[in-house]
């Protein structure tokens, strides 16, 4: 049976491995919390740090195939791999650039694909110059995840909020829709990709609210924004599993946002809203099988079930039970015994062949389910 | 959290832990082989035989709620753990009635539930005195599983095949249809059903050759199937999935087979094909939460991948990558390291919504997947 690794044992992982039960598969990951949600669902569990050098290295000396579940992971390691002829996907220069929010834009920029215009800016005094470019968004080279490391600077007066290291400004596009598109690279380079799906964010934590699949754009639209998450995937050169988040701007213009080279909150639907989930098919890439089907099999709607506000301790799940009351509701709790205000603890996905039924269900969902901590 | 205990780690039960991770669960296995199917997907594997008492009464006292996988377990202990006010699912007293298929058959005799003519027979030469019988099926009241315990006596030359223990000897019923039905019932006895399958037996091995949801009956005789599905599920008065098997005969009257008091082979298919899969069903009434909804998604096909004939030892899959190029196809691998002739060694489900296509593909899938040992 194939070794196949994971650096990062988050939610990602776990459904990765659950999809991997599938496979004739030996599992291993590699994590420095004990408790992570996929520590469990895997032959064997490392314990190290994916961010040492010693230990990813290690750990990827002891499998046939790498993958990652988070991009914050030590990049000289797995070249070292690479280099020693282990099959690391996606392939650690895709990681060089993904990691760096600097060399992601100049990557799409050199690879004339749409993205926000922007300058790098190395301190928040430089950014005195740029007063004409605001309101934009100023985003940390390295480092930021999940909404962290960008801030939106409206005005002067929000210059104090801005990074003090390598970081792009990027103009602020009049964003109208954001979309997401999955695109699956098999070890030949043969690719396939998943329909569009649209993503509606809370402000505030800077997290996916809800997302549909279909999104309610017109097919003009999709067509361009395949081709886009098309072509800038062909440009890594690279097998994978990459999300491609796009904008779709006032004039109907579709821009690259950004990409994660990895089974990603977007594609958490495919699990049983399309035919081969995106956890099946990075299985299927690294076990070198064909690609799956991307296709829907009923459209669908993603709820993320968060940390609710002022709450930080063990994890309680208020209203959960008339979720599971929904009949076309599939619940899906990551494991995780803390909870934190905006930790991702869970989603829930719903079915139905009615869009309008999808917003009403994804509402009451997160009218009534609560994550908070235990009294 | 709470945690949850299954007896026995092989297919079923691996495929229940790949639900339960769904859910905020802590989950237990008690399995005397390291190697089992179910071994590497729970939070905490206890090595022991599930038919010895001491082991299964200190295993499910270490747990909050209790499930079989496989009805050969140590009943004694389950009752002796119900009587300590643990919860068992399935109760132990139907596990009593199925474990014995002579208990079994007086079940259904002393409920109404029709079932075939029978008597009870405690040797072989009491034989003799039922060639009137013949041709009928002799199946030995203890210890059958998987077709073993089961032979078939068309006249007095067979005698010497049959069984020496006690014993059922069944009237041969002129099967036109095999189906099956599955009932969930929460732990406050609500229940509901999963709509019929048909199953098609290799005549062989006495194993599942393939099945179809829905199954090609009348409406007329479903009604009536799952009149007495849920009837003789009332009956138990216990919480639980069962597997209800049914025949069709030539008149169209319907009768009882069997009952497996758990997850199910004919189940397989709700994974991909149903909303709440019998394993997320079975994983909500052990938790005590809603029933989830049994409803069919797609029509599906369900082919068990069984080793082949004259082959033992490290398992390889031939054809597996033309059944992963099938668009409709979703695979699953058990990951049991040795195969034998007849061992169910996975199953590939079909989805799509014209019958015809299932079958033709079903085929295909019997023809072109293989199990065989590596050379």
């Amino acid at each position: 049976m194939k070794k196949l690794g994971i650096l990062g044992g988050g939610q990602l992982g776990r459904m990765l491995l659950q999809a991997a039960a599938n496979y004739p598969v030996e599992t291993h990951v590699l994590e420095s919390d004990l408790n992570c949600p996929a520590a469990n669902l895997c032959h064997h569990f490392h314990t190290g740090d994916i961010r040492a050098y010693d230990s990813v290295l290690a750990f990827g000396r002891q499998v046939d195939v790498l993958t990652i579940e988070i991009e914050q992971v030590n990049v000289e390691a797995l070249e070292q791999l690479d280099r020693e002829g282990k099959q690391v996907i996606p392939h650690p220069s895709v990681l060089r650039i993904i990691q760096n929010k600097i060399r992601q834009k100049e990557f799409y920029q050199t690879n004339g694909i749409p993205t926000a215009p922007f300058v790098i800016t190395q301190n928040q005094t430089e950014l005195t110059q740029y007063l004409d470019w605001l309101p934009a968004v100023h985003k940390l080279g390295l480092g930021g995840y999940d909404g962290r490391g960008v801030v939106v600077l409206n005005n002067e007066s929000d210059l104090p909020k801005a990074f003090s290291a390598p970081s792009v400004l990027e103009q602020k596009i009049d964003i109208r829709q954001e979309i997401a598109i999955l695109v699956a690279v098999d070890q030949q380079l043969r690719s396939t990709c998943y329909p569009a799906v649209e993503m509606r964010f809370d402000q505030k934590l800077n997290l996916l609210d809800y997302q549909i699949c279909p999104a309610s754009i017109k097919t003009k639209i999709e067509i361009e924004a395949i081709g886009l998450a098309n072509q800038v995937v062909a440009a890594f050169g690279s097998p994978g599993l990459f999300a491609v988040e796009l904008f779709v701007d006032a004039s109907e213009r579709v821009w690259i946002n950004e990409i994660a080279p990895r089974v990603h909150n977007s594609g958490h639907h495919t699990i049983e809203a399309h035919f081969s989930s995106q956890f099946d098919m990075l299985c299927r890439i690294m076990l070198g099988y064909p690609l799956g089907n991307p296709d829907r099999i009923l459209p669908s709607a993603m709820i993320n079930l968060v940390g609710a506000d002022g709450s930080s301790g063990p994890a309680v799940y208020e209203g959960l039970e008339q979720a599971l009351a929904m009949p076309h509701a599939f619940v899906h709790i990551y494991g995780k015994r803390i909870t934190k205000p905006g930790r991702k603890m869970g989603h829930i996905t719903l079915l139905h062949a009615d869009a309008e039924i999808l917003k009403r269900d994804a509402e009451r969902i997160k009218e009534r389910v609560r994550v908070v901590a235990s009294k």
